[in-house]
């Protein structure tokens, strides 16, 4: 293991940290907010303690794939613990693990909340929760990667462990050159979000913040009725984004060079068509409960969105719904978006490789001769990437199970705890019943809020790297 | 496919199946009531059925691996339609969608019931649903081969199909002569539970029912309080002998022969510390509710057993638990017992297929290179067997989804919609809430019964002969 190296990067990250404190600070400057100096020192601790630990650089540079796995994991942790550090100095969230859950909430880009009132907030408070949303969504390390003078294709094992989705492709030849076009089409994105709610009517403040927040799928807002109070054109426009943040990044790229072969491939195809049927099935669902068809196909619509993208606003409380629609969206809580996404969940990838294979070993079952792969968009599914994926589902079901044993010791009920921990290894944000989209997570003890933090942030780095942190066989010589 | 094979082996399930009709029609006699002429009736239409079918001997006796499939998912569905003909002749069960859940249910050993009330019906009838649970428990067709004259090693196919279980022993070289040990292992350890029922102090009818319904591990009794009814002396009999059923039958005939070594394996030892484990954590959690430490531990030993073995006997109303206790009951149904028994649920031995896979995995993840094979016992498990427990994985999933989904348009509570589906599919019987162990399944609409009993018969046949049923691949040329 190369320690030196982990530790070096480990240091960068505390620079970039530092940085995106800025942001928070710039804002409680703006409104001239006390919590000014919670983000100020924390960011000034930050930039001392990473360039006193990047002093020194490392002789040797190799990073290999176990290295890989165990940077991500600590990154994430870290970048967590100091995240959380100026919700507790400026006293919006005195208690730790309160602070340390919105933190990785955000990073993790969930959105969950332990704040029952959160208009009452600080400004620059609202901003730095927005934010980790938006630095969470396309992983911190591959930016950190991008500008780092690494050699060679050592990234890639960065990159493979931090990204969604079960295989990661390159645009482009060159890791880094793939990292800046895919950070170009986030930025370019949020900036269009950001444009169109300011047309749809939103403040400057506000759209920033619920851009950030649609982009890195995360949920925290700004509001406590989250997008419910804004009018029907501004939730049309945040429905729009959401979807858009759920498609594979890939589809934007070759949509700009005119492939359009390639851009829209069966994910993304898949992905469309379940949310067309998913928000037509509620929407008749939930007919009897709004006024018209129109706004009934608006909740759905903008519900289902929500859900699959992982951000978790929402516009009325789902929980009140009848229970199909009830069933439906904890199921599409689990699916998520597209890989290469900002989104959650398990992911439209993994369940087509998981349906094509099961479809591939019913015929291996009655023709033992053949032997053939499994194919996505004709292009063979190498085995490993088959192992990878059924080894990410028992992983899944091992540390939903764990967690929902622990929870339970909280005696809430059976649903509240199985849509929390759904919620929170598929970074969607609410659950159902206590911990539905008009409750919020300060129901749940202090040990119960630790073990959530673990799902939410092994969900966002699809388990592997939080697993393999936690092996004996990854500490072995 | 070789339809005159499958036919001709159909024609002969019928004929077994008029045997089984006796039991109940005897009973009827002795106890002068008229649904006698209900089993008889029927009994003579299968056996005059199967007599006609069967005249006409195939002239190609092949079975390949799809045959073998396709009459295991058609025997069982012709087994049942059949076994619910006279619930609907005698009056018991006048609706023909009720009539078939209770012969799917008993067959299939799950237990559930759309019966309110029990203890009014005929004692013939309820030695039906015993019955059924008895034939259905081990599977008929390994039976009937083990008598047919047919050759050689073909109807290994049938015995993998219709054998829960991921992997499939042979105890000696010949398959009949496996299939006989394991009859009569079968046949002796009923007896035991029968003898030791009575000494307990039931009335013969009871103890034979109990019996019947504890080694097919399904759970339909006698009487409307389950065994709650009863002595503690026979709640630890039925105990003892649930766990006893859910043990890989092959432990019996290596004891027998004092090879304890063999006895003992990985999945026995493991299946026995979850019992353990489980009962003292239920234990502790509901111990205020009863009056004594020890009146805990034998309901919750009980209930784990009832649970773990899919019988879904019960003493008292799990369902009034502490959420701890609940969450762990509605986990241990998906787990089940051992591989080899005749218990529902996933089983042991696929959740340990599963855990060393991914621990080899994960391994892999960090050392690339490294190539070995998982092994349990000393024994390498080979690749397709690992690769088809993943695609049981993936087959549960779905058929489970797709089940929640066509349940909820009831409207009824999650809880309930989950715990239904969760119960069918692993044969369990009761649920929670309005599925738990004081309801009963007629508050569910004639589709979700439809679907439930797919769900039972999926679940009893280990969802690959159900699957292939519907694959359009099995039916091409």
């Amino acid at each position: 293991m190369n320690y030196k190296m982990i530790g070096n990067i480990l240091g960068w990250l505390l620079i970039f940290e530092s940085l995106f404190l800025a942001v928070p600070a710039i804002t409680a400057i703006i409104y001239r907010e006390s919590a000014f100096w919670s983000f100020f020192g924390t960011a000034c601790f930050c930039l001392l303690l990473g360039l006193l630990i990047t002093r020194k650089k490392p002789g040797n540079k190799a990073l290999y794939s176990r290295e890989g796995f165990i940077i991500v994991s600590l990154s994430w942790i870290v970048l967590s613990l100091f995240g959380s550090v100026p919700y507790m100095l400026c006293g919006a969230i005195p208690n730790f693990t309160d602070a340390l859950f919105e933190s990785v909430s955000g990073f993790s880009t969930t959105g969950s909340t332990i704040l029952s009132d959160v208009e009452i907030m600080p400004r620059s408070v609202l901003m730095w929760r927005s934010f980790t949303h938006w630095v969470g969504g396309m992983g911190v390390l591959v930016f950190i990667m991008a500008f780092l003078p690494l050699s060679g294709g050592q990234n890639m094992h960065i990159m493979k462990a931090e990204s969604p989705g079960p295989s990661v492709g390159k645009l482009v030849p060159h890791v880094r050159t793939t990292a800046l076009l895919l950070y170009t089409i986030y930025f370019i994105l949020t900036l269009a979000e950001f444009i169109a709610l300011i047309i749809g009517g939103m403040d400057a403040f506000e759209a920033l913040n619920t851009a950030f927040a649609t982009a890195g799928t995360g949920g925290l807002g700004v509001k406590n009725t989250s997008i419910g109070g804004y009018s029907p054109a501004i939730q049309i426009i945040v429905t729009v984004f959401m979807i858009l943040f759920a498609i594979n990044f890939n589809t934007y790229f070759f949509i700009a060079r005119a492939k359009f072969r390639e851009a829209f491939t069966t994910e993304v195809i898949v992905f469309l068509i379940i949310v067309i049927l998913s928000s037509a099935t509620i929407a008749i669902n939930i007919n009897g409960i709004y006024n018209n068809m129109g706004e009934s196909v608006r909740h759905s619509t903008f519900t289902v969105a929500a859900i699959m993208s992982t951000t978790g606003f929402s516009t009325v409380d789902f929980n009140l719904w009848p229970e199909l629609s009830r069933a439906l969206i904890v199921m599409l809580m689990f699916v998520g978006g597209c890989a290469g996404s900002t989104c959650g969940g398990i992911k439209i990838s993994r369940f087509i490789i998981l349906f094509k294979g099961m479809k591939k070993e019913l015929e291996v079952l009655i023709h033992p001769k053949q032997v053939k792969k499994i194919k996505i968009d004709g292009h063979p599914i190498e085995h490993d990437v088959v192992r990878s994926v059924n080894v990410y589902m028992v992983g899944f079901v091992l540390v939903f199970a764990v967690s929902m044993l622990i929870i339970s010791f909280d005696d809430l009920d059976l649903i509240t705890n199985f849509t929390a921990v759904a919620s929170a290894m598929n970074n969607v944000g609410p659950g159902l019943d206590l911990a539905g989209p008009t409750s919020n997570f300060s129901i749940f003890s202090d040990p119960v809020k630790i073990v959530l933090i673990f799902d939410m942030l092994a969900g966002r780095l699809e388990l592997f790297p939080i697993l393999l942190l936690f092996s004996p066989a990854t500490w072995k010589k």
